[in-house]
């Protein structure tokens, strides 16, 4: 288990700095930032508006770890450790939702 | 280095499934709505409808992960190495945003 | 042109409560949580997650209006007359982004 | 009630082109690269990371403007009639929300 490796690289770079982690809101208004800028590129890649290459996914992988990134300032704001989360998520992949669809033979 | 293990996990759950990874669009729809509900959580907690408690960090905690598993979705779609682009993010932070803010003494 | 009417209407509705308008960040946060569940509503009629009959547009109505309700909230506490940046819009459609698609013949 | 002229709008606009409304999925899409966008500028504002004067309001109404313009796609897609359901909304206000907070005396 691993967030928190990432989580630490966030800590360590953000405690350089006297303003520490953006307020929670703040930090949803840049999260909703980040999605967009991710929504942009899946739109313009799958969506009618069709504007360019599939072939490069630089753009998609970068939007991806900014969205991951606004998660992590939220969960370090938190003091929450996403290993333990992400844990109790896969569990209820494996119960809860185990049966939602068909699985292969 | 460890987002591939989280991109392993989900992948190995996805795979027994016929349907397999949801197309993009519906990706970026399922994300929309699992940081609509942290949005909802952190506005109830920090905005000006307080209804709840500071104490609980559970929630928080469950729908940082159910945008990051989104995410990840995302990612394993387009087979993209996590790793590599979060190791670019953190070479950002530490390159072009490096004096964005002022830091400690 | 007439969003002034609905701009009108919140105004009057917000206006009986001391709380008046949320601060901005949190609007967005109520933004986001609204389009969340439009997102939620649309990814069960037309993702792969199918669930509901679409015959009933009673939610996706609701939904709708939920988000437009938080933009004109945004709207009113910024002073912002929207039928003047409805105009804007429009004549944009018909001036930078007439000949982006295809017209009928 | 007026929703119905901006429907009405958008609806003359789009039904010049071959392409007509994207789908459900492509507008939430849509809509949440706009929220994102709106959600910078508020952030720029209103957030830790200040960098604009608060004097000019055009771009929040634009990017209000470009919200709601991908709202009313998708009401129009679903030949949604939206004053029916902003009067509902209103009554919903009035009804069932009216004594969420405290009103002035």
């Amino acid at each position: 288990m691993s967030l928190e490796d990432i989580q630490k690289d966030v800590d360590k770079w953000v405690s350089q700095y006297k303003i520490g982690y953006y307020p929670p809101l703040a930090i949803i208004a840049q999260a909703a930032e980040e999605l967009g800028e991710l929504s942009r590129e899946i739109n313009n890649r799958y969506g009618p508006r069709i504007k360019k290459s599939d072939k490069d996914t630089a753009d998609v992988g970068e939007e991806i770890c900014d969205v991951i990134f606004a998660m992590i300032c939220m969960a370090n704001y938190h003091k929450i450790n996403l290993d333990e989360f992400w844990k109790r998520k896969m569990d209820k992949c494996y119960g809860r939702d185990d049966n939602r669809w068909e699985k292969k033979e």
